[in-house]
């Protein structure tokens, strides 16, 4: 298919779903009732670690409504513990609390309000016991171990391959080398070592966690807010040993997720809570409740670089430093992910890495928008300044001279650099002005929210002004990730698609219709596509990793050919003629010159009664076994350019204007492309400038919405915009390839770069606050 | 694949939804609670014809919880009118009403009983008309016009080809010819010809008709008792002004159909009111509701027969007369179909038919087990038993003369008959002692419920005993049908299957469970069969006309057979070796001599987190011109024999036994096969000796539940069973064919006939009450 005939792909269609949204008639979990349906409230223990005396239910149990008490103790019939990477989560822990916030007990009522009240009544017994709340403590040799023995839970490979006897409290350890990192620094110019920090941080996704489950003779049916339908199967199906046939999860429209809702969460509870009461049982938890369940990992980074005076780099170490918190959740993975990527998007000889997720009492820490890739970038990028300074070079020079070319391997064998990072480094750079800043007049990019609006905020004294940039990239797409498709024309030449991407905002239906309805001809508002549902969807491994466009959209063009394919055998035997030279357009065939539309044909060969042509497709990635984290389906590479102002008397920071700049390959739909990227950097400004948890041993106490800072619209620069470099080169439909998480990743970076170049001064653990840059402004100038 | 090797087919498998119906979890459509849903009910016009006047809906809009009182008037921006074959019918009608039962209003409320209130402060002014109540009535030169003009609906083309004028108030004329019946009548040395008669009866389902709606911005979706998804889907899709795919029909299960849930029935009501509250609305009608919104045609059939002295059928003239009341319905298809097979199943060279399905201001007719079958079986094989009188021939040789045998053809180039006839009626008579009563001690039949329970009913005076049989078959599987499935294998090696048939008590999901497990070797109980769901299950053409067995099971089979195919692929990828010389058994590939588990077939080529294999297959039935009906797909044929006892001083008639043959060519499942013959059998013992309308000038006087008389256990002869022919010669999976309808065909006729031969009075009337035999033998006795 030539590309300039595109007619739907690279439109920015309407999204599917934008009228339901605004009209608040989208269906989330929460909104779903079922005859008999009883409620769940979670009663969550107040300690960071503990051992589980007696639990006193009876005054609960009296209480009007309730219909049952659940504890571990109720809990039979099944596997004890679960988790995608280790079975190391009980659905309610037996014995001992690891952190807090981790439920003990449910209270089940008709009502939310009397589960509630029920739960007030509820007599826990606790006896703290030591707690680690600090991966330092947890290594250390007196520490309490957390979880005695590690049972991989076999649904990855590359989590199997963990050193055979961990060190105490170490829950995954990466380890990758290349080169000789020795003598690279031996031959170094400079050598260069920092150590940076993030606090753990909370998703912040408007709709809570919520899973409504109901147990029939036949199956179980969850209703669920999850990222991961078919991994959630899996595990209810391990757990309850019931075959995968037999479980159905739907999800519904999602409020948000960026990577809180990977894996399994309420699911195990509400359906070992419907077991007992025999009923459906819904779990909806509160915001305060969805930050104590997962949370993105506090890191330390050390980063070790070898340059010559040209800048070149000869060699990188890297130690991470992961807290995961109580349970693994899927932090193992991360610890891959975020060691693979540590050395950043650069062409460097030698390499060391170490990257370890330890256990801790805090609460489990997951997946997050990026993948580790935030926390690396924040190291890695703020170092490629630091070395510029030392060096005298122009850190844009410097990066341009060691970022990867397109087609260069990043790892030998893997699937070498698919994207031309220096032309989005150069276009980034332009775009803010650098080296000096504009002050958002040399701003081109394309964002409706271009109006200044600092006008009524000019500081009282000059502030000091720079800009500062970042270059980041992560392997897109996931481990071992597979995706199918079915693709149905229907008799009017309307088309379903059936897939198993949630859809959480990021407008995976709207692009899978406009590949659909581009690949079949026929126009984009007659596309449907459904909400996934594991008994009638097919397989999808999840939706995360910026995969959904690439994969599941080969997966969908694949099906949507093959039925294209089978329409066209139909419509050569109804029409006779060459079928070689027919093609479909505007829900039509074209046969020797004649344009007939699918409902015709459909009527000549079905009759009128209908009939449906089904196509189905898969994509299965590529096996590589070269690192512990597979083959790479695509490199999602993201820049970022900041342009700040400091008042150095207080330390206040102010963001001027952010560029982001995303490599789509290209982009299905243009607006949806920036809406995530713009989303993403804004999600990126939160970290950076003032979020995150504060954890006083092991007790977050900023939890609640009321006192977790986010970014606000009033927190967006006035110059803010994105850039999406489109050269149609990327492995997914079209040329397309996944976006949606690199706009998180350089922000930081670039901000803290920036004020290094405006102030001097340079800060290594986020986030930036107004005191710890007033600290460090005090102190340089004392030094 | 040898059928000797079956290891799932052929055994009387557990019901996959045996244990969520007996424990009271099956989920039917009046269970679903929606977020926000309201409720209607629907105010009826109390007369068969009239104007309609004003409406005052102020007090009801007054009353509290409701949200809308609905008129024709509200009713904007649709098609005005719908009907599986006609558009003839009206949401609600504008201006005149055509059946007393049929909607007017509708009231929407928070709650049913709130709807109700507000129904009861309707006023509606209805202006009567002169109603024409008989098809005579109709048919007279002076009646009122029903229908001014008819537009079709374009869903089927054996209804394109109606007369293109048709005669005042014929909804449809079906006309066949075949040789010269004048010579053949004139050839013949006797000729007989009689007139039966059968009132309209109910369908009377256990769940009555119900419907839910909710209309969003992408699409509309309506939970439906139906047995027509997608044709439903089709007929709100042309309503609405929708694609097909943006209109999603979900049936869970359903309590009971009998043809009363074919077609659209309360969908568009629902649909109608969801747009105007804009909140999902639940339709839930009552029983006598039910009995008020479809019936079976009233009939009369005259037929002529001419044959040799020695019994050789040489003519046959049917004239059928249907009351197919004030909306077409399905009824010009069930007059095409009983037209088709009024002749009955036998070997006639000269055959005229006229068929007609008039209008009247009766509650509309449709489809009903078996399709016009019982009632022109009722009139064809009495008068079989009345020639073999006259002729003074044995009735059971009279048929096995005429009968088809295997291979011969019914219609020129259509399908051959598929099953041995003669066989199956050898087998009845034998069962039921022919030609004397048995008593049942020579009963052979497989039932379970063989104990005598007449001791405690021995009638005072001796009465009359005797045997009678009949005959019958109809063309199964509908015309011009499609259905199409996906077959899905797991990680784990369950599967599920995607399909579109309803499940109402018939079992279909519990035989494609069957033939899946089968096909793919796995266990049975590792087999789950999705409910139908029109944007997630493929085409289907509805479950109706015995079909889904064949049609669907082959659709099932070959989509199974494409997922082993496929599996087998991949197992030859992972394991090498000999693909020709792999199979499958017991959820794993056999190469090599070895079994290897799907399970680990899956995980080697997918990886540990899953994919899946999908399948999909079709079945397309033949196209065949000779008739407007299509080729056949089957011939689902069923005998029976009658044992009664009569008390001719009262006219008392007691039926002693009852066999019932059914050709299934091979039982997917006996003991479901045996269910669904058995329960057609006893339905047909209702309308043979007690059970129908009392219509009184258009007014149905025993609509209730508490009036309408239908079979119970008491009814059940003391002797009863079903005996299953299986030469594995029909064309659906492992040889099976279509059963369920023709149970229903003979009871009548077979009764009749035992009566006749016990007493030498011939009724001609259903329902053959005590008061109308006492009537006959009194008018016997005295002529």
């Amino acid at each position: 298919m030539v590309l300039d005939t595109l007619k739907v792909v690279g439109t920015s269609a309407r999204r599917v779903d934008a009228m339901e949204k605004v009209t608040g008639r989208a269906q989330y979990v929460t909104d779903l009732r079922l005859a008999g349906m009883a409620h769940a409230r979670i009663w969550r223990s107040p300690l960071p670690h503990a051992r589980i005396g007696r639990i006193d239910a009876a005054a609960a149990r009296a209480c009007p409504g309730v219909l049952a008490v659940v504890t571990a103790a109720d809990i039979t019939g099944c596997e004890p513990l679960y988790g995608p990477a280790y079975r190391d989560t009980p659905i309610l822990p037996p014995d001992r609390v690891r952190y807090a916030g981790e439920p003990v007990a449910v209270v089940v009522a008709e009502t939310e309000a009397q589960a509630e009240a029920g739960l007030r009544l509820l007599e826990v017994e606790l006896h703290e016991i030591t707690a680690v709340t600090t991966p330092d403590a947890a290594l250390a040799p007196d520490a309490p171990v957390l979880h005695e023995a590690l049972r991989p839970s076999g649904h990855f490979r590359d989590l199997m391959s963990l050193h055979p006897v961990p060190e105490r409290n170490v829950c995954q350890q990466y380890e990758y080398e290349r080169g000789d990192v020795a003598r690279g620094f031996a031959e170094a110019d400079l050598v260069v070592e920092d150590t940076f920090t993030l606090p753990a941080i909370f998703h912040y996704a408007m709709e809570p966690h919520c899973a409504v489950a109901r147990v029939a003779p036949e199956g179980i049916t969850v209703w669920a807010s999850t990222q991961h339908p078919f991994p959630v199967r899996k595990e209810l199906a391990e757990l309850f040993r019931v075959p995968l046939s037999h479980i159905q999860v739907i999800v519904p429209a999602i409020g948000g997720a960026y990577g809180g809702k990977c894996y399994t969460k309420l699911e195990p509870i509400a359906v070992a809570c419907a077991r007992i009461v025999r009923r459906p049982v819904r779990v909806a938890i509160t915001l305060e409740e969805s930050a104590k369940t997962i949370t993105r990992h506090a890191a330390r980074c050390r980063v070790k670089t070898g340059v010559r005076r040209d800048g070149t780099i000869l060699a990188r170490e890297c130690d991470l430093l992961l807290d995961t918190g109580a349970y693994a959740d899927i932090g193992p993975r991360v610890a891959n992910k975020s060691g693979f990527r540590a050395p950043g998007p650069y062409r460097i000889p030698n390499v060391k890495i170490t990257s370890r997720a330890v256990f801790t009492n805090n609460v489990p820490a997951g997946a997050y928008r990026g993948y580790g890739t935030p926390q690396i970038t924040w190291a890695s990028e703020c170092q490629m300044d630091m070395i510029a300074e030392r060096l005298g070079m122009d850190p844009l020079d410097l990066r341009l001279k060691n970022l990867l070319k397109r087609g260069e391997e990043y790892v030998p064998g893997d699937t070498p650099m698919d994207g031309d990072m220096l032309e989005g480094l150069r276009r980034t750079a332009q775009a803010i002005g650098w080296p000096t800043p504009s002050g958002g007049s040399q701003f081109t990019v394309r964002s409706s929210r271009s109006e200044p609006r600092t006008a009524n905020r000019e500081p009282r004294t000059p502030r000091r002004r720079a800009v500062g940039l970042a270059a980041a990239f992560k392997d897109g797409g996931g481990t071992h990730s597979v995706s199918t498709a079915i693709v149905r024309i229907h008799a009017d030449g309307s088309v379903t698609v059936l897939m198993g991407s949630s859809e959480h905002g990021q407008g995976a239906r709207t692009v899978m219709a406009q590949i659909a309805a581009e690949t079949l001809g026929v126009p984009y508002d007659r596309v449907l596509v459904a909400a996934p549902d594991t008994s009638l969807t097919p397989f999808d491994h999840g939706t995360s990793a910026s995969r959904s466009t690439t994969l599941m959209g080969l997966a969908v063009q694949a099906a949507a050919r093959e039925a294209k394919d089978q329409l066209l055998n139909v419509a050569a035997g109804v029409l006779g003629g060459d079928r070689g030279r027919m093609d479909v357009r505007d829900g039509a065939v074209l046969a020797d010159g004649r344009a007939v539309p699918f409902a015709e044909i459909f009527a000549q060969h079905f009759g009128l009664p209908g009939g449906e042509i089904i196509g189905s497709g898969a994509y299965r990635s590529a096996q590589f076994a070269g690192t512990l984290t597979g083959s790479t389906t695509f490199w999602e590479t993201g820049m970022g350019a900041a342009e700040v102002a400091v008042d150095e008397e207080t330390g206040a920071i102010e963001l001027l204007g952010y560029v982001s700049m995303a490599d789509v390959g290209r982009a299905i739909n243009p607006r949806e492309c920036e809406a995530q990227d713009e989303g993403a950097a804004m999600q990126g400004i939160g970290p950076a400038l003032f979020e995150g948890f504060v954890n006083q041993d092991g007790h977050l106490l900023n939890a609640s919405p009321a006192e977790y800072r986010i970014p606000t619209f009033e927190h967006l620069p006035a110059h803010f915009g994105t850039i999406l470099l489109e050269n149609g080169d990327g492995p997914g439909p079209f040329g397309s390839k996944g976006v949606g998480e690199s706009g998180t990743f350089c922000v930081a970076a670039a901000i803290g770069n920036a004020i290094a170049r405006a102030t001097g001064v340079r800060l290594t653990d986020q986030p930036m606050t107004p005191e710890r840059l007033w600290r460090a402004l005090k102190a340089g100038a004392g030094g």
